[in-house]
């Protein structure tokens, strides 16, 4: 029996794969690698990685095919792939078109031609939009998300929710929230890092570093995924995936990573409290919901913020984590 | 100057379009005639017809530069297009996604790329799913919607609200209850005349008859289509629409279709209350919003099924309205 994870080499998808793998699984990794990498994947044999682009089908079928030959029938199916630069995907429709939801389709075409019956799909705090500062609990709408991006994942949402109807046995969706960490391929204290290294003693950002919000670390977000999975007894599981807290400023990001980083630069806002368009200015994210099913975070946005700061600044150093 | 009225040529296309052409409006009519057909819109010099298929983007900007070159800017796109067969789209996903969804991704292309900032969406409450008689307000949640149908129309509303962020100026999403009315091209009252009309003496129900929705009149649509577009201050709307009342059974349906066609049929009904995957069982439909905004309709959901009925009856007869 084997696992796929589609997206299972980028960020959040290694370290799913790591935990996954420790447990002995056989993982099949399908990853087109745009911001991916194999080479960020721990060495096991149990881990196969084929790199494929989601969007086409007749590809993954025969691969499908030939891994259930060879390492049995897919169990589960991760769905973890998307487009993660939400301003290219504002920019041209396309992108999270294909990326984000394409590929979801296609992967529910496999699941339903194989007869693969559990789904676990990376959904987003992205869906809820700008809800000027109310509780953004599970039942709460209009949903009106202000991205290509969020809207792509209410999109995958809802058609994996159809698909839950007509023949999904186990249906998982997880609304993360920034969720940080190592291997960084993106994100805003990658970015400031990049920047500083480049420039130690100017640091540029984008807005007036007032918007706030719940940051997670991705070893938090994996261990809540596989909680849900394991222990909600619904087969359709809906959950927001976030710290406890209300989360921090990017001002405070810019300042601690500043600090890491151990320049002291002359830090330069801008204008406004979103960075871009599709950037929600502040967030009230619950997450009563998991509390409920008996999960917490070990960190909150503070301590995951100056973990993965250190992470990543190591990272970008070049060393090894 | 002009407005586009994709899927103008289907059943509330056709109504729209004589209402809007009774004003003096110049009317630009895309449509495939897949459901729909040229020869139901009203004969007017101001009505503009192209059968073209809303997937072929190519030929749509075409058509667009061409027609703004004859007949002025176009000042808002409706887009009442979509597939209308609830069962194909979950048999085989391509049909909703290409005819709910891509169609709405292809004129949000237009919109932007010809910088036409008004945009009519006619969405559905096949969004909310079924939420087991809560009250669906515009605001609940979560919106799981269980037919391809109903997931398509919520991608839509959802990449409907991220153009609404990045370019568009007003934005008005219509949640349709179940419309009836005249020219029928499809529904239950449609099938079951026509079933009466090849078989008088027996009469075959899908489900056991319990299933109870909201019915509209497609006059009564219409005009709260206008009411809000013209009357709600907000640049975007997102209303419910449908009758006051909580719906009538399709056993109630079967009984008066029976009764006016003028036969006195045996009725059969399956079992389960779901006439098929998909088919949400009860209704609790909400429209206490437009209500507040000023509106109610003329015929309740008793009304409308009567009206309808014999409009149908009439039209499959052979006598046009």
């Amino acid at each position: 029996m084997s696992i796929l994870i589609a997206g299972g080499a980028g960020f959040v998808g290694v370290n799913l794969v790591r935990v996954l793998a420790s447990m002995k699984q056989v993982l099949l990794v399908y990853d087109n690698e745009s911001r991916g990498n194999r080479e960020l994947l721990p060495n096991s044999s149990n881990i196969h990685f084929r790199k494929v682009d989601l969007n086409d089908i007749a590809t993954l079928r025969s691969l499908v095919k030939r891994d259930q030959q060879n390492y049995g029938d897919i169990t589960e199916i991760w769905h973890l792939a998307a487009n993660s630069d939400i301003p290219a995907g504002i920019a041209d429709i396309t992108v999270d078109l294909n990326n984000t939801f394409l590929s979801t389709v296609n992967l529910l075409r496999l699941a339903e031609e194989f007869k693969i019956v559990k789904f676990l799909f990376a959904s987003s705090s992205a869906i809820y939009g700008d809800l000027k500062g109310a509780e953004l609990r599970e039942e709460i709408g209009p949903l009106l998300p202000i991205s290509n991006y969020g809207a792509m994942k209410l999109a995958s949402e809802a058609l994996l929710s159809a698909a839950f109807e007509k023949f999904l046995k186990r249906l998982c969706i997880f609304r993360f929230p920034n969720v940080i960490g190592i291997p960084a391929t993106h994100g805003v204290i990658f970015d400031f890092v990049n920047r500083l290294k480049s420039n130690p003693s100017e640091l540029h950002v984008l807005g007036d570093g007032s918007q706030q919000k719940a940051y997670m670390h991705v070893d938090d977000l994996v261990e809540a995924m596989l909680f849900i999975r394991d222990e909600d007894t619904n087969p359709l599981s809906l959950f927001n995936i976030g710290p406890s807290d209300q989360g921090v400023t990017v001002r405070y990001i810019a300042e601690e990573t500043a600090r890491i980083f151990g320049s002291r630069p002359s830090i330069h806002f801008g204008e406004g409290n979103k960075g871009w368009i599709g950037d929600v200015p502040k967030f009230n994210y619950s997450t009563e919901k998991l509390k409920l099913l008996g999960w917490t975070p070990r960190l909150s946005s503070t301590e995951a913020v100056k973990k993965s700061v250190k992470q990543i600044v190591s990272q970008i150093a070049g060393e090894r984590p």
